[in-house]
């Protein structure tokens, strides 16, 4: 009868072997491609003052947010995303850094919101960055970590959703729409509750809310076909050039080997801040759960009162790139040799810390069982899967060899402490 | 003017390059130290019950706690230390598992407590725990993964000093202190307030106070003088066990080139879950600010409610170990090598991502300059310490290379695409 409560707290998980060892590679690889392309990491805390999110995260995120009172009487907040710290953090301590400044993390975020297959109430974040250019060979660079990253982890068949903010915020704004209610109708866009839009638009007398519906029609990656059907549905020719830009992107990244890249025009992102070219990233196969996304914010940092600094980034949810991986059979690429070491005496500490020693500098995971029992070792390496196991009695002390084991052909030999690395490590 | 508070919440901390990429190195050397030991990676919640921490953790930590009621008014709290998750965990989800069970994890834990050099309200800590096995070769394995940490990351100069609760908990029995007056008198010997500890023991008939003052002179390596130390303070026969496995401990620890290991029979840990061998990693140089520590907590898995468990554990401050690192004027061990790739042309995209791409995947840094534009990509390639930069243009796109600049020795020259890799890799 446990004395307390053994479930995490609803919504949260508790993340074990397998799956934790595969997360962390997940966590790990991201932050070496990051790496290789020039960016820096940055730890942010996970605690902020709610004020943070308060300037321009779009209501959804603010209702669902983890809001508390410290001891001091501050309003602060578990971070619901990553971007409005990074900002933060790049207005008080990087922004007099040579442009443009590149920067990562990989950090837990929090939303109280109804669990469900995926979506958990603390989930992992990986993203980027990328601030004080403006040119979309910024963007492009994102869709190409992006494509390395998946690449590297063997993450296969997703496209790439291209949107633009910058259509429904001209338009709305040569509509005459204030800025908290574009928010709203933005959210509603994102939601797919097109209606709701349209219905809110129509209260005011110069929106044309059936471009917004047209709009939503336009999909696909041909760009003579995007013009023609963005035309049809009546976008003005001042907001046209945002639909070029994104068929050039769509021709720039398919040529560069993203699988599949389309444009959406009536694609929105709910996070209030994007201002430009928007992506997300959607499995083919799971039930089209995007697995990450971003797009251009240029002006967050000057609405918390720094310089105009254009802006572009992304986040990753690493449980969910998890899940669809388990869910297409994927297993972790890399794996180390494990050997379990089994002292039969329990005064030959140093040597037995030779051997383990000797391994593990050849990148050979070394268990050393507790206790001078053979039988229970073997059957707990075995159970472990481990490759092989290395015995250590008093004969081998004085022979200065080991006993070596191998647990999946179920041969063993005897070698000396020099040739033993070579035989664990060469017979991969 | 900004219009936000940049500064983080007080006690919390923004990490910006390089700190930020020094500590993620530590924190990865760390997991892979671990896992060469067998030790597999747990993920606990930030967030968890408050009951949780009610049972055990001593009142020190329970004061300084950010508690509070989530939406759905569960009372909550940020994780102040990962031990109890990390039992919660077993007890849920690994007690099945073949014994011993050998996990680690990496991760923020949180305090509100005055914020001072070293201290911080979120900090992260490094720990492993053992469970299921008693003998004292689980705790001197936990050591000798210490040394091979600390070795890994160049941490050198410190000492560990070794400490028995059974010491305490067996005297304060035969004197029937109840368990909470006994967990408090521990938390005063911890805080060094000997006064406070002895003046609440008088109050027990059968108690000898003394023992307590006499016993916190008795330190050192040399086995025979911790026991006649203990002897002249009056410690019964029935608790000199605990000070012979110290001599033990100690004796086969520094044997296996741990710089210095010693015994100290006044010392107590706070955590209140503590019941046998304590230790902790004292650097020589700071202010003897302990970097980490841990120890057998046997009964902790029980009190939840499981099956009698021995278990031990250690976490290291991650934070604190950088800042005595980079007082000692440390600086990363591991380089990788930095171009800065620049583009002449806005159309060349699938050249320049093969170039960068081939460097890439030879562990180079790549950071594609976003414009067209050779002065001001050199200035913040030199700005930034890159060790190359490679140019492109229309020229060298038709003829198949690239122009390859030494940043340090300001030479250039041109390279096939297959060439640059090398003289790129060898170079260094």
């Amino acid at each position: 009868m446990p004395k307390i409560r053994l479930e995490p707290v609803r919504g949260m998980r508790d993340i074990i072997p397998e799956e934790s060892t595969e997360i962390l590679w997940l966590e790990r690889k991201f932050a070496e491609v990051a790496e290789l392309y020039g960016y820096e990491p940055v730890i942010a805390p996970t605690v902020e003052l709610f004020s943070l999110f308060e300037v321009k995260s779009g209501p959804e995120i603010r209702r669902s947010m983890y809001v508390f009172q410290d001891k001091a009487g501050r309003t602060v907040c578990l971070r619901p995303e990553l971007t409005a710290s990074m900002a933060r953090i790049y207005l008080r301590r990087l922004q007099t850094l040579p442009k443009p400044v590149k920067i990562f993390y990989v950090g837990s975020a929090f939303r109280y919101e109804e669990p469900q297959r995926g979506r958990y109430r603390e989930f992992i974040q990986a993203g980027v960055e990328y601030l004080g250019e403006e040119g979309v060979a910024a963007d492009i660079e994102l869709l190409l970590l992006i494509r390395d990253y998946l690449r590297e982890i063997r993450f296969v068949d997703y496209s790439i959703k291209l949107g633009h903010m910058g259509l429904f915020r001209d338009l709305f704004s040569m509509w005459g729409i204030p800025e908290d209610v574009q928010d709203e109708i933005i959210h509603y866009i994102d939601k797919k509750e097109l209606e709701r839009a349209t219905t809110l638009l129509s209260e005011y007398p110069k929106a044309k809310p059936e471009v917004i519906n047209e709009l939503s029609k336009c999909k696909g990656s041909d760009p003579q076909k995007l013009t023609s059907c963005a035309e049809s549905a009546g976008l003005p020719e001042e907001v046209m050039k945002h639909v070029e830009l994104l068929a050039h992107v769509t021709k720039v990244t398919q040529a560069l080997g993203i699988p599949e890249v389309y444009a959406d025009l009536g694609f929105a992102r709910g996070l209030a801040y994007y201002t430009g070219l928007i992506f997300e990233i959607v499995p083919k196969k799971a039930l089209s759960l995007s697995v990450g996304g971003g797009g251009r914010y240029d002006t967050l940092v000057s609405l918390y009162g720094g310089p105009a600094t254009p802006a572009t980034g992304f986040a990753l949810g690493i449980d969910r790139i998890h899940l669809t991986l388990k869910e297409s059979g994927w297993s972790l690429p890399e794996r180390k040799i494990k050997v379990m070491l089994v002292s039969l005496e329990s005064d030959i500490y140093g040597y037995v810390d030779r051997v383990a020693t000797a391994l593990r500098s050849a990148g050979v995971v070394v268990n050393v069982f507790p206790r001078p029992k053979l039988s229970s070792a073997l059957r707990v390496a075995s159970e472990k899967g481990y490759d092989y196991a290395v015995i250590i009695g008093r004969k081998e002390v004085e022979g200065g060899y080991v006993t070596l084991k191998d647990l999946r052909e179920r041969k063993q030999k005897i070698v000396t402490v020099e040739e033993l690395r070579k035989e664990v490590v060469k017979a991969e």
